[in-house]
C-alpha cells in the first residue's frame, strides 16, 4: 500500500536518532555482558532518579513487552497460582498464550472504559475460593490501558487497597506509560507507579527507542533471583548496553516525556477535530490511541489514503477505528488526516 | 578491573560501525511490524543466497540464542519428546534450564573433543525404548562447538544418517557458526549446514552484530506455525528490522565472514604462539576459542592484566584457562599477551 | 453435619458392590503393569462393543476426570494451541488451572443452557485469525453439561461440522455420559458419542465405580504415543486392572446404564414432584443434576437436614440449588425431601 | 508366557486380601470429596502414630510414584530451581520426563552403590554458581535405592546436613520404604525418616496395596497450598477413601512391616542360595530386589519358566539381572527357582 500516513501502531518508526546515537558512541569499549555493564548501571540511575525511588530498587532491561510479561509472571507466581486482567488486557488477547505456556491461567474479567475495577477483582475472589480453583495472586492492568484511558492516582489506590486485602501483588504493564503520565489532567505521576505497584515495566518500544522495556521492582523482595528468571526465558541479552542506552539517551534529559506528550498533542488534535466535526468517540482516551466511531463509508474511503486499522464493528452502519500516533507523527499528517475526514463527513 | 585487555567472552565490544549505521539510515521510514517489515524480507533473501537455499527456505530474526533454542525446540517436539546434547553443550549447562521450562527433557552424553557422537546417539536410542523414558527427538549440536571444535562434513554427514535412521531432527547451533566455517582446514561450508541440518541458527551477536540470531529452516515444514511460537515466547519484537538491519550489514559484503576470520586469525595467532613456547592445548580448537594449559602461577599472573576465565582446574599445578578473540580484538593485543606469557614462562 | 441424606454430589457413596466384588476374584493373579494386564484387554473390548467401534480402536484407563483432560489436552495440542470450552466448563472452572499448567489457554465462552454452540466457536476462529493469539485447535464440551443439559444427535452433528470446518478436534468430557445417555427424551446414544468426538472418555468415577474413565479414541491417530503422555503425566498405574476391573463390571451386563438409569430417575422424581409443587428450575435438566429455584428461606430450612449446594444466588430472595443423584440414591430419600419440601412450600 | 511365577516387579498381585475388604465395608457410606472424608483422616492419624509425628504433620493420598514426585517437585520447586537426583534414579530414568514437564531441570550424578553421596551435592553446587545455571534447590533420593541399597542413619544425617548447609530441601521417594525399614541391619527406621526428609512418600502400590502412596510433610511449612497442587495435576481423587482405606488396611496392624518382611525374606533366601552357590551379586541389596551375576546362558535357561528382567549386559558372557519379591511371592517359588538355578550351574 502507499499510504499517505500509517497510524496502525506506535513503533512504525525505527528509533529516534537520539537512541541510536547512543550506541554508536561506545562501539569498541570492553563491557561485561548480561546487564552488568556500565550502561545498564547507569541507565537504571536514571530512571530510579526519575521515580524518586532507593538507591537499591532493582530495575533490568528487556527486549519487549510481552517478553516482560511472561518473565515477571511467571517468575512471581507458584503453579497454581492465577493473575487478574480484564478481557482486553494485552495478556488476555494478543500474547498467544504467552502466560498460559508459563503454566498459569489469566482470570478475564470485563472491563469499565478498559479499565479494570476493585469490584472485578473481589468478584474474582469470592468465586475462587478454594483448591477447586486457581488461587489469584495478582493483578495486571495497563497503563494506559488498550483503549487509551488512563488509571487515576485515586483508581490506583483503591486498587491497591483491594489488592492489600487480598494478599495480591499489582503489576502494572507500563507499554505506554509516557502516554499515560503526559495526558491531559493525568492524576497520576511517575511517584504514584513506584508507589502503588509490586512491579511494573516503562516501556521503550513505543516511545522511541529501538527496542526495549525496564522492568522495575519496588517490592524489592520479589526481585529474588530475578536474573534466573530472566535467564531461564532468553531474555538476558549477552549485550545489555543495547537496550539500556536506550533509557540513557530517553532518560537523560527527559526526552521520554518529551516523545510522548508528542504523540498525545497529536491525538488530542484529531480529537478536537473530529470532535468539532460531531464525531463521537468510543472511548473516553486522552493517550496516543484515539477510538473514533465513523461511519463504514467514511472508514473505507481513508483507508485508500492512511494507514490505521477498525477496531470493531459497532453495527451494520459503522465502525470503531483506532488511530496511534507516535513521537515521530508529523503533525502535519494530523492535519491533512482532519482535513481528508471533514471532506468525507460533508460529502 | 583495569585489563589491558578482557578475552572473557566475544560479546565484550558493543557491534561493528557497520551494524550501527544501519540503523541511523532509516530512522523514520514506516514499516510493518513484527518481522514483516522491508529490512527482513531484505535480510533473509541476503542469507537464503549465502547458503544456496530456495526462496521459501523461511528465516527468522531472534535476539539471542538462548532464546533461539527455547523457541525452536520447545516448537518442535510434543510434551514427551527429548533433546540429546553433549554434557558441555549450551542447552545442557548454561541456559538455566531454558529447555526443561518448557517442559522437554535434555539428555546428555559425554562428548569427544566437545562434539556428540553417532554412537553415543545409538546409545540413547537403545536405553530409550518405550514409553516409560522419553521419547528422543531431536539431536543438538554447536557448530563450533563449546571447546571450540568443527564438526567436518563427515561427521555431518554421520550425524545426519543415524537422525535419519531413528527419526530425530538435527538442530544446529550456530552462535559462533562464523568462526566454524572461516576455521584452518574447515572441511565444512554454509552449503553443508543448510543441507544436514534441519533447523540451524547463524550467531550475530558473537560476531559484530549489536544483537541477533538468524533462524533458518531448511526442513521448510517444520517451520509451521513457527510465528506462533516466536510471538508466544516474547522473541517477535515489535520492530523487527532492528535485528534483521544487523544481518543486512553483516551479509551484503560479507562482513559477517570477515570479522569471523579476524577473530580466528587472532586465536591462531595465540595457539601458534604459546605452541611455540611448549604450550599444550586442552582441545584441537580452530576457531576464536583457545584453551591453553598453563601452570596457576602463570594464570594468576596473567589474570592481572588480562581478563580471561580459568574453564577448569586439571590438577593442583595446572588449570585449562579459556581465551576469547572476537572481530574486535586488537592484533597487537594478541601480541602483548603472548609477550607477557613468554615472559612468565621463563621467569 | 448429620444429614438425613446428602445430594451434595455423585460420589459420595464408595462404589456399587459388583465393582469392589471384581477386584477380590483376582487379588494373586500376577498380571503385566501398566494397563498392559489382562483385565484392561477385557475392560477395553467391552468398551469397544458397547460403542460399536473397530477392534483397534484405543482404550486407556485413568483414575480421574482431571487427569483425564490434561492428559488429552496436554497430548494433543501443540504449545500455542488453544481448547475452547464454556465459561461454565470443567476446564474452566474446577481444575484448578490443570489445562494451563500443561501451557495452554482455555479460550471460554458464554453458555447456552449450559451448552457450547457453533456460533460461539465461529466467534473464536474470527477474533483469533493470526499468530497474535492463540491457535484455536480443540473444542471441548461435557455430556451432560456441568448444568445438567444433554446435546442432541443433531446438536453434537452441528459441532462436529464446525469443527471440521476449522480443523478443531472435538473432545467430549463423559463424566457423566451415563446420565446423558440415558436421559429422557435422549437424541443421542454410544454410537453418536463415538462417531462425533475424536476422543472422549467415559466416567466411572461418578456412576459406581471406585474411581477411573476410560478414555477413547475414534479418531484412532491422535493416540499416537499416548501411552508416553500417560506415564508422564502419572496417569499410568503399576496395577492398570484396578481401574480396568471397574469398567469390567459397569459393561459386562451393562451395570453401567442400570446405575446411571436409577440416579436420573431420582433426578426426575424430585423435577416432577418440585414442578408439581410450583417450583421453577434454572436449567432444562434431565440428568441427574436438578437446579431448582427456591426461595432463601426454604433453602435454609432444608439445608439443616439434607448437604447440597447453593449453585448461584438469583436475588435478594431466591437462590438457585443443585441436588445430585446418584446410583445409590434411595428412591425413600427422595420421597422425603419431596414432602419436607412441599411441607415448607406451604407454611 | 507361561511362567511357573514372575519376578518382573513386585506389583504383579492385585492385591493383599485386606486392602480389598476395607473397601467392602463401607460401600454406601457417604463421605466428603476429594480427601477430606473420614477414612482419610483416620489413615493419615494411623501413619503420624507409625511415624512418631505431631499430630499436624501433613499427610496426602496419591495414586502412583510418578504422581507423588511430579506433584511435590512442581510444587515446591521455583521455576529455575533444580533437583539433584543419580542417574540410576526413578526420576532421571523411568518416569518419562514428568519432573522435566512440570519446568524442572533433574541434574544428574553417578552414584555409588546406588546411592546419592554428600561429596556428589558437593560438586553439583560448586557447578552451579549463578544465574546462567539452574539453581540446585533440592536432593531426591530413593530408600530404598533402585538398585537395592539402603541409606543408614548415618548417611541420611549426612545428606540432612549438606541440605542445610546448602539450603536445599531433602525429597525421599519411598516406593519400597518397607523393604528399607526391613531390610537386615537396616540402621534407620521410622523415625529417622520423618525426622531427616523435608517431605516423603510411603508406597503403596509396592507392598499389597491396591493403588496408593501417602505423601507426608514433616517440613510442615511446604505443605502450604498442596491441595492446589494434587488437585491441579489431577492427583486428587474425588473418593479419597478409596487410596486412603489400603493405608488403614496396612497401618491398623502393621500388615505393612509384615508384608515388606515377607518380600525381604523372600529376596535373603535367594541370596543365601545363590552365594552358597559361589554366585556373586552385582549390588549390596538387602532388600526385595536382587541381582545376581549370571552367566547368559543360563538367563536363557532359566527365562523359560521365570520372568525377570535382565537389568544390564555385563560383558558378552555374563549379565547381571534383577529378581523382585513382592509382599505375595510364594517361599516355595523361591526354592525351585533356586533349584533349577543351582541344577543349570551344574550341568
Amino acid at each position: 500500500m502507499n499510504y499517505k500516513h500509517q497510524f496502525f501502531n506506535d513503533y512504525a518508526e525505527t528509533a529516534h536518532p537520539a537512541c541510536i546515537q547512543k550506541l554508536s558512541e561506545q562501539t569498541l569499549q570492553q563491557e561485561a555482558g548480561y546487564g552488568l555493564d556500565s550502561v545498564s548501571v547507569h541507565a537504571a540511575t536514571l530512571i530510579r532518579a526519575k521515580l524518586g525511588v532507593v538507591n537499591d530498587t532493582p530495575v533490568h532491561f528487556i527486549s519487549g513487552g510481552t517478553q516482560a510479561n511472561l518473565t515477571v509472571i511467571g517468575a512471581l507466581l507458584r503453579p497454581h497460582e492465577a493473575v487478574i486482567a480484564v478481557e482486553s488486557g494485552h495478556i488476555a488477547t494478543h500474547e498467544t498464550g504467552a502466560i498460559e505456556a508459563t503454566g498459569h491461567k489469566v482470570i478475564q474479567m470485563p472491563h469499565i472504559n478498559g479499565k479494570l475495577t476493585p469490584a472485578a477483582i473481589e468478584q474474582v475472589m469470592r468465586t475462587h475460593p478454594n483448591e477447586h480453583s486457581v488461587k489469584p495472586r495478582m493483578v495486571f492492568v495497563s497503563q494506559a490501558t488498550e483503549l487509551g484511558t488512563v488509571y487515576s492516582r485515586t483508581e490506583l489506590l483503591a486498587l491497591r487497597a483491594v489488592c492489600d486485602t487480598h494478599d495480591l501483588w499489582l503489576y502494572i504493564d507500563g507499554a505506554r506509560l509516557g502516554s499515560a503520565l503526559c495526558s491531559e489532567n493525568a492524576a497520576c505521576d511517575w511517584q504514584d507507579i513506584a508507589r502503588f505497584a509490586d512491579v511494573f515495566y516503562i516501556g521503550g518500544t513505543k516511545n522511541g527507542a529501538l527496542l526495549g522495556e525496564a522492568i522495575v521492582f519496588p517490592n524489592t523482595i520479589l526481585n529474588n533471583d530475578f536474573r534466573y528468571a530472566l535467564k531461564q526465558r532468553g531474555a538476558l541479552l549477552a549485550k545489555g548496553r543495547v537496550i539500556a542506552s536506550q533509557f540513557v539517551a530517553l532518560f537523560e534529559h527527559d526526552l521520554y516525556g518529551e516523545l510522548a506528550q508528542h504523540a498525545n498533542d497529536c491525538a488530542m488534535r484529531l480529537r478536537t477535530g473530529l470532535s468539532e466535526l460531531g464525531v463521537v468517540f468510543y472511548t473516553d482516551s486522552a493517550t496516543n490511541q484515539q477510538f473514533p466511531i465513523l461511519s463504514n463509508a467514511v472508514v473505507e474511503a481513508l483507508q485508500k489514503d492512511y494507514g490505521f486499522y477498525t477496531w470493531e464493528e459497532l453495527n451494520k452502519r459503522e465502525s470503531v477505528v483506532r488511530f496511534v500516533f507516535s513521537w515521530a507523527t508529523p503533525m502535519a499528517m494530523v492535519d491533512e488526516l482532519l482535513t481528508d475526514t471533514k471532506r468525507l463527513l460533508n460529502s
